[in-house]
């Protein structure tokens, strides 16, 4: 298989296929123009200045065309660069297909609706399997396309189902050795808690917060939407079986500082609150980590309080 | 006109008709019943216990009925109290409609009916007229019975109409003298902001959360209530003309750690938010000083972090 | 099998034998001298008074000895309290041992420890398994027998070591569903990190905080241990192999605030921190509901930051 | 009317009379010197460097002095930047007066005084009255000139008799609408509180902090002055009279983290924290939103902790 | 010597002079009127119920009068008390003079006095010399008898000025360890930063806050008398001179959030800072530790962020 | 003697030995190597950069060579920069030791460990001393050449020894004023309170934190050198003697958020607190005020708040 840009290291000529993820005009301090790209594929990305463009490369390289890209890796202020000695649009005969260099989820679409479909079954409440039903058709498409986030963890194809089916693989756990967990509720919940973020943010290439995103935020996007389901299906939103409901969404970020209008207080939302926190700790450090060698700390990481992780030496990993 | 249970001094006898607010049946350390009662006219409350009760008396004096209660003021760890030499119920003949007892806003229902009308008729956005309308008809008669809080301000009937007036009333002046604030908006988002309460609290007597109150709060009530009704008129409730009233009722409370699950992004929304605190405040620092005498500090109020605020001397009041 | 503490309700008579959990001599504000009596079983506890006692009766009825308790059930101050009309201590032929009427975990000692082994067996790091295994053997009688805290969550016989295996059992799930976690060093860092509580704590019964507990800490203690066994077995404490050990128990609070002097920096301590936070809130939570009806909330539970959780109707917990 | 610096977009050619706010001597990395400009008009900024400047240049071009200045505009980094072609200073033949490039209050000074006049005089309190007049009489001229802050709210020439002004008209509405607020002490407060500015602010160009600024504050420098204002008044200004109109401006930040050494206990005190905020606040808000078109978000506010605020499409402001 | 309040055991007979602290009348629940007293000598205080109170016992038994107490040392919820069987008023031939029942600081007035001329006389800035002499001249009766306190630390007669005395001498031992502290500053700002204590506490017996105490605070009250003495004495309080020392009192609390309105900028008031810190915390922690045994703790002290402070076994203390 | 690097102003020229001690290969955004250099000697440090570098310069100049660079000083951001024109390194005959270029303690090492002799002596408590003794024998030579921090506080050679020296004469002066402090627990708690720091720290010269630095912190490296100590010495480490010494070290940051996993809860713990807290204030203010010149504000300081200081007018320190 081709390498890709995270196989390369500092002072490595190079020469790949990889997409236009960002492209911006700027001028030097001195006033010419020259283009600030942003390169990516599976592996990760990479940053380079064209200097003195001509009008026609700022028309032809744009933010999500796939480029033949050949330089030098060097490092800029830390961060990898690549000095770009030559660039041009990917042809037909080449792999020229953006979606070839997107990052995704570790599952396919496929296996995360099949994996996805035994925990809808085991919801035996009607009202909330009806509930989840409607607003997993109306948001399906997306829902399995959309990210769980603009970056932080699962900012990937697939993530917000992804990040979900986690949750609810680790609920299973949970049921199982504690009892008394209403089982039902739990995955009722674990389904809706981030569906909002199909709205909240704009799609999983360029990823931005949309305009209801950010006057309402997912939660109460997704509550809001529970009540106008119920008012479609003729569902009493105010009832207690959807307000328990409607609790599991609302108080899942666990503090009011997070977002959550409410706190949990009941034992699934408890619960759903810690899974979700888990889940999204894990995946950013994973992430982090798979970045550095073994006897060095990650870059400090904003959501989980900046903290940086150390990867042991390689014998500790046994 | 009769004297009421604030007229009184510690060491005065007295023989009033009043509420019983509240009514507990207690054991002493030795184990005899007795009746701790609370009794309420509009001025206020007084507590006092019935010692050595008869299964009678427990059965006759519960919360909302009305007595005639004889005795003595006294003060028990610093809070007035009513040494009972005797109690019965109020007859037919006498003023015996709990109603009477009842702390009320300072105009009465129907001037705040009348005074709000100008207010939703200024309203010139269609959605936003059309959601008001419905939503007021909807809980109308409760929003002018409800209290605006179970405690702290307004916490009397017609409590939450009236705030709404008073932010409403401060809301006109605002825009009278800055020009660019969307009236329409601050009025529909006043109307609405609070409006929740009707579903939060279970009404004007005997005040307490509801189960969808304390597991949402009125703050997401609201918002879902809005969403179903957009789907009951046909409007798209993620239109950015709904997306700005929703964010004028959930961004209200201003800070996150106040339940508000974003905070205020509208220049309308901001005014909004800091006229509720304004409103509020006053009326909870009014209320407290007009238990004092000049010279005097009021109880610590919790709402406004435990201050205690002073009332002049009467000579400093010109 | 006979009734217990909490299967009674207020006006019930009762006549039980119990576990005297704490005596107090008091005087009346009068003077007189009275016992302020705590009783337990494995239900829960009542409170009682015994009035106008004798030098005798204080002698008898200290805080360890198993009474016959007869009298009726009532409420105090919202509290359940008995009326104590007679109280003798049971005799060699009866119920006489105390450790009868002790909370204890759900799981046995022998099934614990059990359970416990295999998990040992799985650290394939030697100096972990090493040091894992030296502190067991040293504080083993105590760790299968204490609390896992004073009061809060496992705060009974044998809590201690179930808290641990149950953090050891979430731990095999979460390893299970997401690669790249070191086993070892998971398994060995749960298995110590809550060990310091076995000097921390005065025991199961009465417990109380000791002096090293309350000038170190259980952190600061077993860290402390972990290296004088080092310096026993000869290995070096400040090597890598045992600082990541240590790590492990220094950062499992998660926060400095809550008394880690550092915070994780490893993924295994990091999932560690969650899962703890997890087994503890559920334990608290599962003990507060079990003692409310449908439709009641919890006392407010101090250790989840003052909350209340709700028990939702019965037909909801499908 | 002549374009200003904010008529124009990036592109266009551009040659206009302004004022040189700030003029820096800097040095490239390989040690070239060069000229960093921020060119004024009362429509805004602007930044440009002046590359391989002369010595006479560098004389020429300070801050203070008004220059036509021609170019293009670029954009640097996200900042609107001029590439310049061409400087020289005005001639005295053109709009060389650096006054007529700075901005300035919506009202005239004059309007401002006049304006103010009514409250002054609506002081009953002789004392208070006395004091207020004392001390704008000292500070009268500097009162009207000064900027309110440095940055921030009302940071123009006028700006901090126009934030009074302000305040008073609220006062008005708010006194007009609650009964039993103190109009003599509220003015008084209002007139006073933010006077300390004009010791603390170094004048309305080139704001800066003056060391009794920054080690005093202006809270405590108009506190200062009040009381060496009685002593020179011969009056008690330990008096309650004058200890509730200290207390006024000691108060107005409303919180000790804001810099208020006492927390605002009067019921008017509250009243001028919560208009003095809420004033600053619209402030702010409608200087962003004015900068913005319709569909965007502003800039993020450093004085409203951070947040940025929406200016909806054009047909929502109704 | 006589045996003292704090000589006695739980149990004991005893029959003391003493000063009555807090006469309270107040009301059984039901009904009968009793005095709760409070006695105090140099040793400590006690409380004790008068059952069934006279009239006259009413009259002679207030706040500030000597008595001969008689009864029996008990304890009532974990407080020390009296069960009174006499008590009347002590006579003109025995020791009846409310000051021989006073706290008082370890050092007499004369003492002090003495102590703290030569750091006055060690200010070599006149204008800082003149200001503190002056402000002493007005004070000094006052603030000779001041406590420095209402509780915490040295709240007893003399502890103002004892207190600042210490804080003296810790800052010489500090300018003779470290070079480049200006003696003037520090001993000027030592001197007056708790002078304003005088105004804000109503004196050494019963000490309250004052109104102008609890409007304005120390710090703002010694800031101001500077202001009106600048005044007095022709001096320019605005100037950098009196600045320098202004800042010492106002930045004297460190923090913002403890009622410092500036924070310390000048290494002298960051030092008066740390040492009023420290002498007070002393001072808090050797008055607690005095009250316990060996292999106690002391009660939480509030001041000291409620911590409890540990009596080591007296064979440790070498 | 020779100007050193702070001697020079803006605009000078200039030739001097100094250390390399930072030398970092980078490229510029078009794609030249050159060399950002950092040059230190005891005054103070200079950073540079070396433009079109060869590889044998790149092999030369490293961190830790003495070199003579000649140059002019210019800013570059406000940051003095060199603009060097010739840098070679110091030849055998010329001053090319890099330890006559390293900032040291204003005492010399064997100063420093003279009068920290009779501090150890003065510790009477036989257990105390030994492991005072057994830990300075086994990392003196670190000790003494350790700076106290990375950066901030005492960051050069000698820092640790010499800030535990301050330390210790601060606690001399305050155990002669305060009678009841445990001369010899303050001062054996004082000489190891951060000894830690020898493992946490990589050295004087280029210091780093260590992996076991950042993964324990030198408070719990010091707390388990404690322990193997005792398990060395046959002292049981868990003995209330010893426990009072392990609660120094850990609780001497004083509060949980700053790394101590106990807050101080005996005496000298406290005091020690408050001495560690002065120290380490006074010698940055120091440090910062000797950089600038009468009249002007110091950088912020990060470690005190980010607050910066102010060196008062010279005619003001008197």
């Amino acid at each position: 298989m081709a390498k890709q840009i995270n196989d390369f290291q500092d002072g490595d000529h190079f020469k790949i296929f990889a997409l236009v993820k960002d492209a911006q005009v700027r001028t030097t301090q001195k006033g010419a123009n020259y283009l600030a790209l942003t390169f990516g594929d599976q592996s990760g990305e990479i940053a380079g200045n064209l200097w003195d463009v001509t009008d026609q490369q700022i028309q032809d390289f744009q933010s999500g065309v796939v480029v033949q890209v050949e330089g030098q890796r060097t490092s800029y202020q830390g961060r990898p660069q690549v000095s770009i000695t030559a660039v041009r649009l990917a042809t037909v005969d080449e792999p020229h297909q953006p979606e070839l260099y997107v990052e995704r989820a570790p599952e396919t679409e496929d296996q995360i609706k099949g994996a996805l479909r035994p925990f809808v079954m085991a919801i035996k409440e009607p009202t909330w399997r009806q509930i989840v039903n409607h607003l997993l058709a109306k948001h399906g498409e997306t829902f399995f396309q959309s990210p769980a986030a603009k970056t932080n963890h699962h900012a990937f194809v697939g993530g917000l189902s992804y990040h979900t089916l986690s949750i609810l693989r680790l609920s299973q756990s949970v049921i199982q050795q504690y009892p008394g967990i209403n089982e039902s509720l739990l995955y009722a919940g674990a389904l809706l808690h981030d569906l909002g973020k199909t709205v909240e943010l704009s799609g999983a290439v360029g990823t931005q917060y949309t305009i209801p995103g950010k006057l309402l935020g997912h939660i109460s996007l997704i509550d809001g939407e529970i009540c106008a389901a119920c008012q479609e299906l003729g569902i009493d939103y105010e009832s207690e079986t959807v307000v328990l409901l409607r609790h599991m969404v609302l108080s899942h970020h666990g503090l009011l500082e997070y977002g959550s209008p409410v706190r949990p207080e009941l034992l699934e939302a408890e619960v759903l609150h810690h899974l979700d926190e888990l889940d999204a700790s894990i995946m950013m450090m994973q992430s982090a980590l798979s970045k550095v060698s073994p006897g060095e700390f990650t870059d400090r990481l904003f959501a989980l309080d900046n903290r940086s992780f150390y990867q042991p030496d390689e014998n500790k990993k046994k």
